[in-house]
């Protein structure tokens, strides 16, 4: 009685691993600042819970596998608010952007087929892969380069026969870069060239910062029947538990095949879809208000990497996160160390090991992701804790 | 530029196809009586909406990837009253009954293997298959049988190097057959003697009828590390829209495997679990009532089915399901027919053709599933409606 080798080879998550350590640092007494998830500590807007207290059907029913129309409309003024121009038949409601992850990865790759994406990623884009049988094909970007994209003729040495899609995440998890439009022109270009889909992860679109601006992949008219967009309200509105997604894509025949997908688990859960509708009409002064905020918290977590030395941290320019190379020997070691053995007045914090971001073997051994998900005065605190670490820390290479 | 094989080889929904002529119907002025989908009308408890408008917390937080504690409570203090006894560590929540089927079916077949399927069977079976690459082979159940199974040795002959696991609905969707001890038993030997899991989906075990007892595979204690119970609340507590499902197996190093499958998907939504987790509370008088209820409408149609000539229906003893022979040409084509010619004082009603439920070719062709999930009144004038349809149906083939 043997469990399935899909199942067997996926990966425990790395982050997950190191939580009973933290736990333990807790029970000791430690405080423990937790820049190591993307869980935002933003309010959740009242609308939500407003809008769910005011259901008062008798029973709780099924809805439409697609999603219900208020929130699909909802949706599509939102994205009109970007220029991108979506029709109802073009969007499904999905259970947070990890099932529009999944259905758009089963509904362009074959068992066996490569899906190229550039490392570090979100971690679970390996999960999803490994669970379908479908093959990571990492295109490497260096801490040196700020995460960008190497060059067109290094990621065409990537692309195999059975390449089926480039899937990214811009801004990026867990780099926080931004793909400039030369960038995303190179990508729409390889997809044309190779026939090629672009699962273009995107639920990040409102954390850019510096006035940069933000080029979707649905704004290239050449590409639109190539691109799939995932999206989620977890960060934009801080209402990760909500889990509620979508994909959108111009290409109709896609949406319809993907809608098979979403027949199958019959429909995602009604209240949070009333929810949800209402937080896309937030008014636009609440993202505003978050964006600042993120950009004012990176500058913290920027100004302290920059005054260590040995750190190779290049300013990122988009979601809320930084990966950071760190002199140390390891860097699982050191937040083992971090939670095991190390305080600065009873205080420690948790980062992720960026090893995990990676499938290249080897690679990020010595990078840690820093999520700035705290407030700015816990997050000075907590990066000045981190700076006295590394200063002690027995492992450290400068 | 393809999509995948997968998603191309998943059939759309047979039911769904239908509804564009159920929907022309009623803005011709017909009135429809579904008796095609398995939504119950009867009233979601109200401790449900009661505990999900006190949650509080500022954000809306990812949950624990397992499911939150007080839920996973709540299901084991449910299991013990079944004589289950399932620790924490051992039941994993889902997004509903259909989550819980595809991460079981990931996680014991790869790519290629067999699971073993009583046919007819629940279609999304044979979607999740497909979407995963793992193959149906069904065991032919019979309507003149009541749907119960052939013998071991019939069963044995579907049996191949790479089938996996034997998956099956108990008590039946779509035949409201109740498996008797004899054929648990069954399948337990086959289990173990083939070396397969049991995905044993009990979503409808509270509705059993005429006072028969339920047998659960959980209930055998040389099969428990075999034995993989997917459970929902959406039949039990009239819940269908909340999307709460889940997973226990008495093998915990199984339920450490699919758990990665949760984490890869973060979490499920974190007010259906507070609102699920008061419905596990819910006095049992309520599902006594809901079984009486169920009972006197499952009367209604076979009273009725008994009647007619040429139909072929054995009384089925749970769910809320019966299969009927009947006596016309083609099924499919019958409920077309009622939809689009057919009509008695304006009214007329929707089944669901029995075709989609079968994955051998050419089975199901001259039945439909009858869903009885109207009250008493209703039900009964439905019934009378398809009593006169059969009468003049051009197709009758009596």
């Amino acid at each position: 009685m043997e469990f399935s080798k899909r199942i067997m080879a996926m990966q425990e998550s790395p982050i997950r691993k190191l939580v009973p350590f933290a736990q333990k640092a807790k029970a000791d007494g430690k405080h423990v600042y937790h820049l190591n998830i993307g869980q935002p500590d933003i309010e959740t807007p009242s609308s939500f819970m407003d809008a769910v207290k005011q259901f008062d059907e008798k029973v709780l029913a099924y809805t439409l596998s697609q999603g219900i129309p208020e929130l699909i409309d909802a949706i599509m003024d939102y994205y009109k608010s970007y220029d991108l121009d979506f029709e109802s038949d073009e969007i499904l409601i999905t259970n947070g952007g990890s099932e529009a992850i999944i259905f758009s990865i089963i509904a362009v790759a074959d068992s066996g087929d490569e899906v190229l994406i550039p490392e570090p990623f979100y971690t679970n884009y390996n999960g999803f892969s490994s669970a379908v049988n479908v093959k990571v094909a990492p295109i490497t970007c260096k801490a040196e380069d700020g995460f960008h994209l190497p060059d067109k003729k290094t990621i065409e040495e990537s692309i195999k026969p059975r390449t089926k899609a480039i899937m990214l995440s811009n801004p990026g998890n867990p780099t926080g870069v931004v793909y400039s439009k030369e960038e995303v022109q190179m990508i729409a270009e390889l997809a044309v060239e190779y026939d090629l889909f672009i699962i273009a992860d995107e639920v990040y679109r409102e954390f850019v910062y510096d006035g940069m601006s933000f080029i979707s992949f649905g704004h290239i008219k050449s590409i639109q029947d190539r691109v799939i967009i995932v999206d989620s309200i977890s960060k934009r509105y801080s209402a990760c538990g909500a889990r509620i997604g979508s994909i959108a894509s111009k290409n109709k025949e896609l949406i319809k095949q993907i809608l098979k997908l979403c027949q199958v688990r019959l429909c995602v859960p009604t209240l949070e879809q009333i929810g949800a509708t209402q937080l896309y009409k937030t008014p636009s002064a609440y993202l505003q208000k978050v964006n600042k905020e993120y950009a004012k918290r990176r500058d913290i977590v920027m100004n302290t990497l920059n005054e260590v030395s040995g750190v190779i941290c290049k300013k990122p320019a988009g979601a809320f996160y930084v990966i950071a190379k760190l002199p140390v020997d390891d860097a699982e070691k050191f937040v083992m160390w971090l939670l095991k053995e190390f305080d600065h007045e009873g205080e420690t914090l948790m980062l992720a090991p960026a090893e995990g971001f990676y499938s290249t073997y080897g690679l990020g051994k010595d990078e840690v992701r820093i999520a700035y998900i705290l407030n700015s005065e816990e997050l000075k605190r907590a990066m000045k804790i981190l700076t006295i670490a590394l200063e002690s820390y027995p492992g450290k290479t400068q």
